[in-house]
């Protein structure tokens, strides 16, 4: 692409470098931003700098926070002896909007996976511990992705945890509500049919 | 979605107002821009807000710039007496990428489209007019959309046009390069047959 503006191709290629956005889709965007307000582009570029400047990590679950502690661990209403164990950010926010979950979380930062080099010390696992051993916790669910790296790091964590007198549990895994059975992988459908459930168990969900 | 970090949720939200960006990309962006260095992040935002303040118009063919005169008009290498009348900025752009123009532009800033509201005098027709008075040029290649309105713009200025002793003359239209002639419309398969051209010509490209 040949630009006649050197500040109109810098700012193509900031946007050219975030994941997923081509040259032309930056090019739409920057063309976009120039017909608005300055004021408003202006609003644009200082919240996305605010936020990479200030945001925390909580210090208790390692979710993103305004604050050192995070607004689900310092919310008295959840229950604070439940721990969602999640793989990251995104898995919390997608949990949260569910609606369905109370209690409170722990971020590992990913999962074990040797090929990609991530072992267990890369992870936030030995804090998990830790809270498990100061923190009252009566549960842990495991809602890590269904693969071979998630099975891995819950077998792992569950190895460390033996001695604590703790349920584990691990979210259900089987057909996607909505899902076709003649689409579901043998694996996926093998798992749904060992551990099916009472029929009254799915009906009041 | 439910946010656990208002920082996370204002940039988000900042993200979703672009085009094309929807909330779950807006959140895979920021994230993104989450792992980045501070002031990788601290450019990204600079290099916007900057591009939006500072960029220009040409005041000459409409085109962006970084100074009064964008690079193209200001390039003496480039024939000033030929003009490339376009709609907008991204038809300079697209026409530059190709290499094959030597010539200078005049950005209308839209076409005339009476159904949007559109008329001559919300474009840059009068001071295209101005120019072909005052400057020495010698022809005018209409490169507009191959529709009605873009006919419609090119009618009204030719019209205008008519005593100035110069040559008037449109971009090529017919198959594209590549494409196939079952798939094209009838009214461009009609065009190309009227519009045929000796085969040397076409070799010659």
């Amino acid at each position: 692409m040949q630009f006649s503006s050197s500040l109109l191709e810098n700012a193509v290629n900031e946007f050219a470098k975030l994941p997923g956005i081509g040259k032309k889709t930056a090019l739409r965007l920057v063309l976009h931003l120039l017909k608005q307000e300055a004021s408003s582009v202006q609003g644009f570029g200082e919240t996305i700098v605010k936020m990479r400047d200030e945001i925390k990590f909580c210090q208790r679950c390692y979710n993103v926070a305004d604050a050192d502690i995070c607004s689900i661990c310092a919310n008295s209403m959840r229950k604070q002896e439940i721990i969602c164990v999640v793989e990251n950010i995104r898995d919390v926010i997608a949990i949260e909007s569910t609606q369905q979950y109370n209690g409170i979380y722990h971020v590992l930062g990913g999962i074990i996976s040797p090929l990609d080099g991530v072992g267990p010390d890369q992870l936030n696992i030995d804090p998990l511990i830790n809270r498990i051993q100061k923190e009252e916790i009566q549960e842990i669910i495991f809602a890590l992705s269904p693969n071979i790296q998630g099975d891995t790091t819950i077998y792992y964590i569950q190895k460390k945890l033996k001695a604590a007198p703790i349920k584990i549990t691990t979210i259900a895994r089987g057909i996607a509500f909505g899902g076709e059975l003649e689409y579901a992988d043998e694996m996926t459908l093998a798992r749904s049919i060992t551990n099916r459930m009472p029929v009254e168990n799915y009906m009041s969900k």
